[in-house]
């Protein structure tokens, strides 16, 4: 299944639409062109529109938000959906300022997002909403262990039942659901962390498999999670005794140049419950 | 010719005020330093009259446009243009909305150009200019395929008529004329267009060529465009079967970095007509 | 003593907010990683005091200067101060214009900083301050080389007495120093200002190594200078007949990335006067 989501990409070669933070932003690009699609970016309201109009699909990332850039974001996330195309939020650090959590607030409220991806925190801030929320259930979850498994799969589920939308947590064991199927994922390596931006690149890969495959955005979403992994592992199998997370971030964009179809079948290691 | 056109980048170390997109903007400062140039950015349209009276050229790029970027390389330009620094407009995504085509028609009124740098369409959106200047010569041209090397060319021809500025069209085969002269050069490598900011780097190593050599500026820009092509062949020659964007975005950069008088020279492959 | 600082870096792991420019932002990021620390990157005023509170130390770097970062900036470093946790300036072309001239003016006057580290020219340029200031003394030092070492200390201890700050000033001999006690320290290779930026990687890993141990802000920001100074000797080691600025630039992170404490201690070329 993720051979033929690849491989739609891959065909489709979709022009993706990154509205997203200044640290990281150059690597989606390259990561974009690895996978197979095209990047642009853009962030200036004025034109927001006319770029996510000319694309097929939207990533919305929140690091280092700017209150100019939070506006460009809804009026392309509205465009996006107004035309039919996939969009992806990234909450990066949405818990660490009131600024971020209202941007997210008022981006779930106002554009119906395909995918969400973020950390178990992350995704546990956003499931929780703002203010007085919290009732009975997140009580109870406030009790479970914020990075386990099964807190990741019950925050992910009430997000994704809450949005509509595909969510994606990622961590030692990903989950992605839709809030009634869900894959566990276990791909991946734990030296992608020591790179700054590999879950802001996981989530413009996630926005340019659901453009090519809009219609099974679990599916996408899974697969793009299964091939960042894969090209984590692969990446680190690289890895000489001199080489560190510099060497480790050109791997690992040179590994989904190369991924093949067949090698991202074979190798993802998930399971579908 | 264009070894002496390198040699004299080398030599002299031009500093290089750039007002850019953030997507490219590392890389554009490391092609800087390879090159033998030196880099400096800033976009505050409060300080680059400054920083340009300060430098030896300025680049300005349209990528990730924002008014205030655009008032400030008004500014700059302006700057540039009365103390004789040679200026280079990389239109990037010029036709993709009504910022960028309004910033482009307003730098092309308020400031005279050393060199213009796109691609085809980029080139061709300009040379047709806004609205109803779309004469018989335009419909002609319409008619023609943007993308070939004819139509490239003419379009190029015209925006040098029309602006008194080299302009480079880059492609398979690249053109670079002043309205009467032009070079066709057939150096570069597909495998360019797979890391995101070639055209980018192309445009700030054209503004050091140009400001090493300001009273050359056809020679200056074709020995770029030459440069970078050359480079991009010597990067391709190194990819090894793990290798990907990520790889050959250093070797170009390395490419750079050792490319010698003689070898540019030797290597470019150019007819002047 | 440099071993213990590197080592508590590796296991404190703090977390370094940066204020900085967008040109070298991402190998800040990395080089925090690669050191031992994470990155936490965001300018807009309305949330530098939340991001700067929920961090162990705090960078603000002048390039790429805008008005609305400069706000940020003043906020946060107070909020850093109120906090206790420790402030680096990094004052990028401070010289080049008014804007950065006011802005670190300002910073100055409002922010205590734990330690600032800049070139020759730079902290020069803070030493003699605003306008009228030249008295005796600086007309003495202006007929110093700007360049040398004897002035560098100079200037350098100048800006620590009157800032109580630790003052890093970087060149061929390296010099901090707390305005009584210096540092001159003999690591680096000149290949380090070929890559664009290892001078803002070094102020975000002093912010991380004075984070780690904030008793000692001397010893820290020696350290960090040291250590990166073994990294560009040891990234030069490491360079093939083929490599550039771009194997370099990786070579030098991920010479951080594998720099253990030992090597650190062993390798360190200072001497304390």
């Amino acid at each position: 299944m993720f051979a033929e989501i690849l491989q739609r990409v891959r065909d489709t070669r979709p022009l993706v639409h990154s509205i997203t933070n200044y640290v990281t932003v150059n690597d989606c690009a390259n990561i974009l062109l690895a996978c197979g699609a095209s990047p642009i970016m853009a962030d200036d309201p004025e034109e927001v529109e006319e770029i996510t109009a000319g694309s097929s699909g939207l990533t919305l990332n929140l690091g280092t938000l700017h209150r100019q850039r939070a506006a460009a974001m809804l009026a392309a996330g509205r465009t996006a959906n107004r035309l039919g195309r996939p969009v992806v939020l990234d909450p990066v650090g949405v818990g660490a300022s009131r600024l971020r959590g209202e941007a997210a607030a008022a981006l779930l409220e106002q554009v119906r997002f395909a995918v969400i991806r973020g950390n178990g925190s992350e995704i546990r801030t956003l499931a929780l909403g703002q203010g007085g929320e919290r009732g009975v259930d997140a009580d109870e979850a406030d009790r479970m262990e914020t990075g386990g498994l099964d807190g990741a799969q019950l925050w992910a589920a009430r997000l994704a039942r809450r949005t509509g939308a595909v969510v994606a947590v990622t961590g030692v064991v990903d989950v992605v659901t839709d809030g009634t199927r869900t894959f566990r994922i276990r791909n991946g390596h734990p030296m992608m962390s020591r790179v700054t931006g590999t879950g802001c690149q996981l989530s413009v890969v996630a926005a340019a498999f659901t453009a090519a495959s809009p219609g099974t955005p679990l599916e996408a979403a899974a697969g793009a999670v299964c091939a960042m992994g894969v090209c984590g592992e692969l990446a680190f199998a690289r890895m000489g005794p001199e080489d560190g997370n510099a060497a480790y971030r050109g791997y690992l964009m040179d590994a989904m140049y190369n991924l093949t179809p067949e090698q991202l079948e074979e190798r993802a290691d998930y399971e579908l419950r």
